[in-house]
C-alpha cells in the first residue's frame, strides 16, 4: 500500500498517479500511526478518487516526535570519507542524532538557505523508516514489526556547523547542522512494510540539477532497518510517527566541494517509493 | 495562572491544593497550546473542583514537540567547571541541544537508570520554559510573548556517555546522554508568565535524600529566557508546547564523584512554581 498526506487528507494509492482519499477523522498519516494504526488506511472508505497532480502532496508525518539519523551507514560514503580525511575511525557501531521534528518539510517544498549558515548546505540522499508500533528493547529479528513503512528523505546538512562541532566547538553540534527548518524534506508517500518487502534493496540516486551526485543500493546499508530499530530502541523508546533517516551513499556535495546554491534543484529519488524534489532558496 | 495535566484532564489551581478540573476537548497542555491557546483554561467551564492530591499529576506538557537543553547557563556552574576542570573555554553564545520527547515523565514517576548507562546517571535541577506561541527569528524584546509559562525539569544525564561525546566517540553526544526514557521528570504544574512575571529571581533547590545539592537562584541566568527564546528561534521554529531547559547551578553530582542509586530520591525545587521529586529505579 502506497499512502499519501495530502493538503485533502490521506489518500491511498489505487493505481499509478490516482490516489483514493480516504474517509478518516486523521489528516494526516503520523496522526493515524499513533492512533488506529496504518491499517486503518487499507479498510478506509473511499470519499473521492483523485489525480495525484490535482492534490498538494505534504510530508507523510507532518511533525514526526522524533528524527533520528544515523552516520556512516553505507559502505560506500564510509569509503569516501577515508579517502578523504584520511584513516579516520569509522564506529562499528550505528552511530545516531536527534533532529527537530520542524525540519520536516513537503516533498516539493523549498529548501531554504539559513541567514545562519548559507554558504556550505548539503544533500544527502537517504531512505528513511517511519515507525509504526511502540518499540523498546526491541529484538533484531523483530525490528520489522515496528516499521511501518519507507519514505524518501533529504538529510540536508549545513556543513559549516558540523565542521564546527566536529572541531570542538561546543555550541555546534550534528544534530543542530540538520535541524534547520525545511531541512527534512520527506515523502512523497510512505510505502508500507508488507509492500516494500524485509530486504529492501532499491536503488538510490541523488541529483542536483539534474546531474547524479549519489547512486548506491539500499541493500549494502551497514546497519539494516531492523538493526538501527533494535539499537534505537535499547536507548530510548521509538513511537508511532517518528522516522529513522538511515544514512547516506558516497558522493556528497562536501567532499567535492560543491554546495548547494539558491535555485539549485536537488531530487532524492528511491527506486519503488517515488522522489523528493526541491528547489533551494535563499531564506 | 497555576495549571496541571492530570489524569482526569487539565486543571486549574483554584486556592492552594485545589484544582479547578476544566471542560476542555484536550486531554493535556500540550495539546491545548498547540490548539486554542493557554488562554482557553482561563475561560473554561469549571466540571468539578478536587483536592490536588487526588487527581494523578502528569507532566504538563507529556509529549513536547523538542526539547531543547541549554548548557552552563549559571554562572556558579561555570565557576564549578572551570575549578575543575581547570581553564576550559565556555562559549558566550547559549549551548545547546536537542533530547527526545520521550524522556519526559510525570512529576513524580520513577527515573530509571538505563541497563545502557546506569553507573554514572547525574541530575540537573533547572527552570524550563514551555513555548505558547509559534517563535521564528524573534527579537529578545519579544522573547517572552512566546512563552506560555515556566515549569520544573529534572534534566537528568547519563555523565558516561556525555563524557565520551567529550572525548569524541562519534557514536555518543550530548542529546543521547539526556534523551533517555524517564530522563525529564517535567512539573508539577505550568505557571502563566502572566504571575510569574517578566524577570524572574526564582530559588532553585535540587535535593537528593533530603541533602541541599544546588542551590542558586534564577536571576543570575546568563543568557536569560528571552534571549534564548531569540536565540534558539535565529536556528529553527519554536512551537507551542516545545520546552527549553535553561540551564543548571553549580552543585551537579558529577564533581563530587556522587551519582544516582536505585532507591534515591530526588527533588527539584523551584520557587513559585512546585517540585518534581523522583525515585531512583534500575530499569
Amino acid at each position: 500500500m502506497r499512502i499519501y498526506t495530502t493538503d485533502r487528507g490521506i489518500g491511498r494509492e489505487s493505481e499509478r498517479g490516482r490516489l483514493d482519499l480516504l474517509d478518516l477523522p486523521q489528516a494526516e498519516l503520523g496522526e493515524l500511526l499513533r492512533g488506529p494504526g496504518v491499517g486503518a488506511a487499507r479498510e478506509a472508505a473511499v470519499t473521492e478518487t483523485v489525480a495525484l497532480h490535482d492534490v498538494e502532496i505534504l510530508a507523510p508525518v507532518t511533525r514526526p516526535g522524533k528524527i533520528v539519523i544515523i552516520g556512516y551507514n553505507f559502505p560506500s560514503h564510509g569509503d569516501e570519507v577515508r579517502e578523504r580525511l584520511g584513516d579516520v575511525h569509522l564506529p562499528e557501531e550505528p552511530n545516531f542524532r536527534l533532529v527537530a521534528g520542524t525540519a520536516v518539510t513537503a516533498p516539493h517544498a523549498a529548501i531554504r538557505l539559513p541567514a545562519l549558515a548559507d554558504t556550505r548546505v548539503d544533500y544527502e540522499g537517504e531512505v528513511a523508516a517511519v515507525i509504526g508500533r511502540v518499540a523498546k528493547d526491541v529484538e533484531v529479528g523483530h525490528g520489522w514489526e515496528h516499521v511501518a513503512g519507507l519514505t524518501v528523505v533529504n538529510d540536508v546538512t549545513a556543513r559549516d556547523i558540523q565542521a564546527r562541532a566536529m572541531a570542538g566547538d561546543p555550541t555546534a553540534s550534528l544534530g543542530i547542522a540538520k535541524s534547520f527548518d525545511t531541512f527534512k524534506p520527506l515523502g512523497p508517500c510512505l510505502v508500507t512494510t508488507d509492500e516494500i518487502g524485509t530486504s529492501p534493496d532499491l536503488r538510490l540516486v541523488t541529483r542536483v540539477n539534474g546531474e547524479v551526485r549519489q547512486d548506491d543500493r539500499t541493500g549494502s546499508l551497514l546497519h539494516p532497518i531492523p538493526a538501527l530499530v533494535s539499537y534505537l530502541s535499547s536507548f530510548m523508546t521509538l513511537e508511532p510517527g517518528d522516522v529513522v533517516c538511515t544514512g547516506t551513499p558516497r558522493g556528497i556535495g562536501y567532499f567535492a566541494g560543491r554546495f548547494l546554491q539558491d535555485g539549485d534543484e536537488v531530487e532524492v529519488e528511491v527506486e519503488g517509493i517515488g522522489s523528493v524534489r526541491n528547489t533551494v532558496r535563499r531564506s
